[in-house]
């Protein structure tokens, strides 16, 4: 905890956490480095040698703790698309659930945040996009299907639930992300099926090209 | 707009729209008196008059101006579900968005407050239950349908859709919300239908027993 200590990896995300912690509570008008530090069990001093200013910190914080959402190429549309709700239930029913719908309200007004925060954005939604156009593809999806539609209903009906869980079910759906991901892409295949969701028509990734 | 005119029911509309303003884009934190009689164009004595606490006067604008999810029965699934949605629709991408997800975050923390927001959010719940509860009775939906998914893809989406619609085309989706939830409705029901969607099961209103 001595200012001239070297960066450790473990502390800047314990603060990152904190960080975002502390947005989700208070917002931008509660942020101060000051509570962040006592937050994370660190000098104020030696916040400020890594970060000279709030905005730096909160937009690092954003960058480390919240660049979860991101593609994964599991080979089956139904596979690709579980990951992506999974993703999405730790975001909003996770520790950062909070961090998360604050920034959907409040980056654009924070100046260095805003642009972390849409990158973050885009990567979801290029993400969300290239699950589908694989999908389309392996031919799982029709070339016409509905895209927009599947990936706001998953991803919306994902962050609805999470936001409708009672505090004291929270827990519980915590250690029932994966399987409620998989009831989700279940009834959403469903809307979009040419042919039997969930068909053999699947391709293992890596044997191409 | 001095303090001893009468009640006039278009002033106080007119007021709750400006503090829910205001508390959408500054939040608890920056919600004052003086601000919302600014912004609403009467005097501060003339809000004190009206309510004795800011706290008061949140309550009351959120009961006056997000009571709007309501259960519509107009005789189908289908449409009960469109009805559903515009409303969402209107919620999220509406004037009163930003104080729509501000609330989800602080309702709890604001006195007075979390008791009128909880109350909005059960009416919600009832009325999208009932909705679902007539679908079945009518035959449109099967008694085992997986009713919490349905509900959440359908306010999750039309929430989603609303918060990811870049402001510069928000004024194009205000202009296009029924046909926006007519394609959600339509979309969501081909994962529930047990037969063709939108079949002539339905039965007219208030003809009963």
């Amino acid at each position: 905890m001595s200012p001239g200590r070297p960066r450790d990896p473990g502390v800047d995300r314990r603060i990152a956490q904190a960080a975002l912690d502390l947005f989700g509570e208070a917002g931008w008008a509660g942020f101060a480095m000051e509570a962040v530090a006592r937050r994370a069990g660190v000098g104020k001093a030696s916040l400020y040698l890594r970060w000279n200013s709030k905005e730096a910190l909160l937009a690092d914080a954003v960058t480390l703790r919240m660049s979860q959402v991101a593609d994964v190429d599991t080979g089956t549309l139904r596979g690709d698309l579980t990951e992506l709700a999974v993703q999405m239930l730790d975001l909003y029913a996770g520790p950062g659930s909070r961090a998360a719908l604050r920034l959907s309200l409040e980056a654009d007004a924070i100046p260095g945040v805003a642009e972390h925060y849409a990158a973050i954005r885009l990567s979801q939604v290029l993400a969300a996009r290239a699950i589908v156009r694989r999908g389309i593809d392996r031919g799982e999806l029709a070339a016409d299907a509905p895209v927009t539609l599947l990936l706001d209903t998953l991803t919306g009906g994902a962050m609805m639930h999470a936001l409708t869980t009672p505090a004291d079910l929270m827990a519980s759906l915590n250690r029932d992300i994966r399987a409620h991901a998989e009831r989700l892409v279940g009834f959403l295949l469903r809307a979009v099926a040419t042919q039997p969701a969930g068909s053999d028509l699947a391709t293992t990734e890596g044997n191409g090209p």
